[in-house]
């Protein structure tokens, strides 16, 4: 029997794409779709493209109130830092249901870097120590056991999937990275504001945030620091791609004293030889090589003076980045084949 | 009177944009245009944007000897590397012609260099001692005696507007420069070719020529060892954009001991005080704010953990990157305003 | 001594495009910027690209009162309608002011079909019979003696322009046109909408107001009418394309009995050969040849099986769509050559 | 056990998506993939996006002459005309093998028209008789028993959809059909071309082949003669839009005395009531809503003055207008639920 989903926060991008994938899963079937501005709007209104994939009653948004009183196996959060967070509660007290939160809710350890993050104290504390970083390649173990998984940033998982092997095996410094990232513009959300007019994007380029300044960099840090036990210090600037959807990361790093380039290559080929969604390459990737796909594709540059290492890691921001990868920590958790719905 | 100017390889991009930007000069008239593989060829048919503003016979494509019979005091090559120092040579006998290439041809130095970088011998390596490089807002007493400029590259004059007063002022190191690089498809040239085709760019992002491979490397180097007196190591990547035109560069220097980021923008402001082309920004510039217009605009950052900065710096490819600093140099040389025709 | 002007509702798309056209031109300066929701704010900070070009204090955005403090030869408004007339009457007063309003606030003669159209009372019926109607092209004796200019909607301009000499020597029926219309995102204006944002517009094309159902449908028959003297019937279908500026209307009409294509082009040629600004083409145009210029160029086929006439006209909708017919509007109305500014 | 599939001209637009389509497919295995131009390549290498997808040696491409010695149960053709059916004769010969050619060689039945459309003979006359025009909404009967299905082209598909329906009803009149039809670049192919490059298509919009002189508007027509059973006079226009994929048809027709919007709409409605790829909207469709689906989506709109009807399709050029159709034939003629893979 089909396993029930939830999905809270369903009109915004992510929750389309997470529909999108989930409707070509075939062990899940979605049970509602939450919005709290949007109560008893016909979800195939607002997004025509599942007009006839979506059917009555499911495509009639509810309220979080009425979500809670139709069960469901698995929840997932497309809603904003903090609303998130509240909304996932009640489900949280449900002992049967996993949840994926999308947001950056739970995705850093500490009250107190999120206080300072994201400008008000966290809704939940006591919850962070119990939240898993949903980044299946590293946490698999975790993930399985968890039944609370924050989602990781797309920016952070397009950072940490080439650096995490490289730190954990002492490869390269810790201390100076450089992570000069690029997006397309469903990264920015679907509020419409001056800056995602087709008009202010469109035939322009432009960073954003930059060195120090993005609100994801804690997020990156934690996990880098963790894989590393110690210190890291990262330098990030995103930048805005005028393109719907993928990501590209750039990331300059030394290599520790005796490293060569072919060493770091190979330890990254080992590192992910059984990963179905990550792929080392030895071309150049580019976005739209890995567009609607959960894949992850990095190469590797090792310049000829030799110290440094250059890797580009290129993802689509909308599933590796989010909805994908939050199926794919879903069939984790449940025991399915990872790459379920998602090939 | 107004000056006469003519233009070798006009059908390319770069010679298009230079038209486009002459005819609203004031003070010179187009007296020709060469093709060599489109002779006789109208070239408003080419480019029916022109259609209103060129006449016959100067729309007329001519060869280049039959350029030479048209006397100029003029000459722009918009020809590839190679071809083009052929084309100036008869020009370059010519007294009283003032020549800019925009090729590469005359930018590096040292023959051996120019051989190893672009894979053959330069044809004519007596002029390269000569050739001034023309990035006005740092040669200008040189350019205004050139009888031939070596216009710079775009990637080049992006990323030397911002490094060359800092490493002047020996305010960054040297060494470890990291040159994160964006730009427009139009930067691939006007040749049809799987990589140019519109579903190869469209919705897409990738670097190229990644680290220490691309051929403007050298070109780049070379001012800035000029500049600093001494060795310089700097990595550069290249992104291609999907949109027509404008490069942003993201450059990531240390800070010399004891110099501040504030000191840095300091110097940064009082180097350009007086430039009518190079704007110090306090906000982020996009690339679309230079579009079309001469203008490089520049931001500084310091991250708050101190010794470092980055520098993003924004130019139109064609204009500032192109036609626009090669009109600027033409200026400079006669003697005339620099900024004429280029507000 | 130059002449002074003032802009209405400046921040507006077009706005901007008249701010960067009028900078241009050799005989105008510009004495006031005006915006209610912005003022005292600094017009180089929401446009970026003026910031070398437009100086302090012209660059202080002021409210309406403030404007009429400084006097001016011409007043430009950018408003939306009904606040558009609303602004002008203070400038309407003055007699030696002429006033050229890019709403649609004096495009109709008729009040109760613009009540209708616009749903609401005309604030200034009293005025529609004095507004000329300025498409140069038509009406330039009566721009020349006007005071108050309406000038033309984008669409409207490209579709007079091809069927106004067609009809006017009952070349074409004046019943059944065709008018199949496709436009860039900037004529949907500045304001951040769900329509407007970058990945409601990228990627994608639709059909918006079909048929009979767009308001500049009134304007583009009112003028089809009076040139025809007699009933003319019209189905307007305007689509939205991904790219920033630019339009292309498709006209299908029925010519006249025994009138055959090549006498409709050259009743086009012979109608146009002294515009500056219209250029009857042998081959297809494409939207970009004429971006950010003020010509409209004009393509005529006639199907083989006779009877059918096929016109494609395209025009930059921001400029002579816009701002540069209104520039070109204020040439002719001060005695100035109508190109002045526009080359 | 799964059937063999075998796909001639792998590497072009039409061949990508129908191998991406046919990997999500339940029931089938791709067996080979051919391209005389490229054999021996490995078809990841070129499209690195199927790299964790196609295993060697199904990546291999092959030659015409390898391909026949793996049995297959289907071959697709995604070769030009003319090329593609001559590859197809040897797979014709064998009784147990069904053929869907995606070019527009088995689309037309009379010999004639089609020398005179493509400009050479046809190389097997013989067969035009026996193939079946594969639009299974109208053809699906003929389409289960047919060896050979001729694949309808996007711009027919767009059109035919529409109006089948109210020429077999009688419901509109067969003359004076007005097709102005717009489609993304991916329909120009992938072969690197002036017309092709970025810069052409980007930030413009332009009509080709106007009226009567495409090739596509023969097979068009014929479909709607044998439906009309009578005469049909049709103007068709495509233009092209800057965006990947995607087609949008704007059809003007006239309402036959008596018949209403209504009525049509009614039929519309009916005739499509059960068809799982074709919805009738009330709302205005965009392409991007059918984007990477089968689906066609069709609105009518009926102008208040009477008499007309403009119906508005969309569909994927790539899907329904090419792949997708393909792959839904092939399971009509499997006798497989039609829907399999495409949803």
């Amino acid at each position: 029997m089909a396993l029930k989903l939830g999905i809270l926060g369903a009109t915004g991008f992510t929750g389309a794409e997470l529909i999108g994938l989930a409707l070509r899963h075939p062990e899940i079937d979605i049970a509602w779709l939450s919005s709290e501005s949007q109560i008893g709007a016909d979800y195939r209104r607002i997004y025509p493209a599942f007009g006839h994939r979506l059917a009555d009653p499911v495509s009639r948004l509810v309220s979080i109130g009425q979500a809670q009183e139709t069960p469901v196996d698995v929840v997932f959060s497309c809603l904003p830092h903090a609303a998130s967070a509240k909304a996932l509660l009640p489900f949280l007290r449900l002992p049967q249901v996993r949840c994926i939160d999308l947001s950056a809710d739970f995705r850093l350890r500490d009250p107190a870097v999120y206080a300072q993050t994201y400008e008000h104290e966290h809704p939940e504390p006591g919850l962070l120590e119990t939240a898993v970083y949903g980044l299946p390649e590293w946490k698999r173990a975790e993930v399985k056991e968890a039944r609370l998984v924050a989602n990781p940033g797309c920016y952070a998982t397009s950072v940490q999937l080439p650096l995490l092997p490289l730190l954990k095996a002492k490869c390269i410094e810790p201390q100076g990275i450089i992570a000069d990232c690029k997006s397309g513009v469903s990264g920015m959300g679907r509020k419409a504001t001056d800056q995602s007019h087709y008009i202010a994007c469109n035939e322009s380029f432009s960073a954003y945030k930059v060195g120090d300044t993005h609100r994801h960099l804690p997020e990156i840090k934690e996990q880098l620091v963790l894989a590393q036990g110690g210190e890291v210090s990262l330098l990030f600037t995103p930048h805005l791609v005028p393109m719907e959807r993928g990501i590209l990361s750039t990331l300059y790093v030394d290599l520790k004293p005796g490293v060569t380039g072919e060493d770091a290559k190979a330890l990254l080929r080992e590192a992910y030889a059984d990963e179905p969604f990550v792929v080392i390459r030895d071309d150049l990737p580019k976005t739209s090589e890995v567009s609607r796909s959960n894949e992850c594709h990095i190469h590797a540059y090792a310049p000829k003076a030799g110290g440094k290492l250059i890797l580009i890691s290129v993802l689509d921001n909308m599933v590796k980045g989010a909805s994908g990868q939050a199926l794919q920590n879903m069939n984790a958790m449940l025991g399915l084949d990872e790459t379920l719905g998602l090939r």
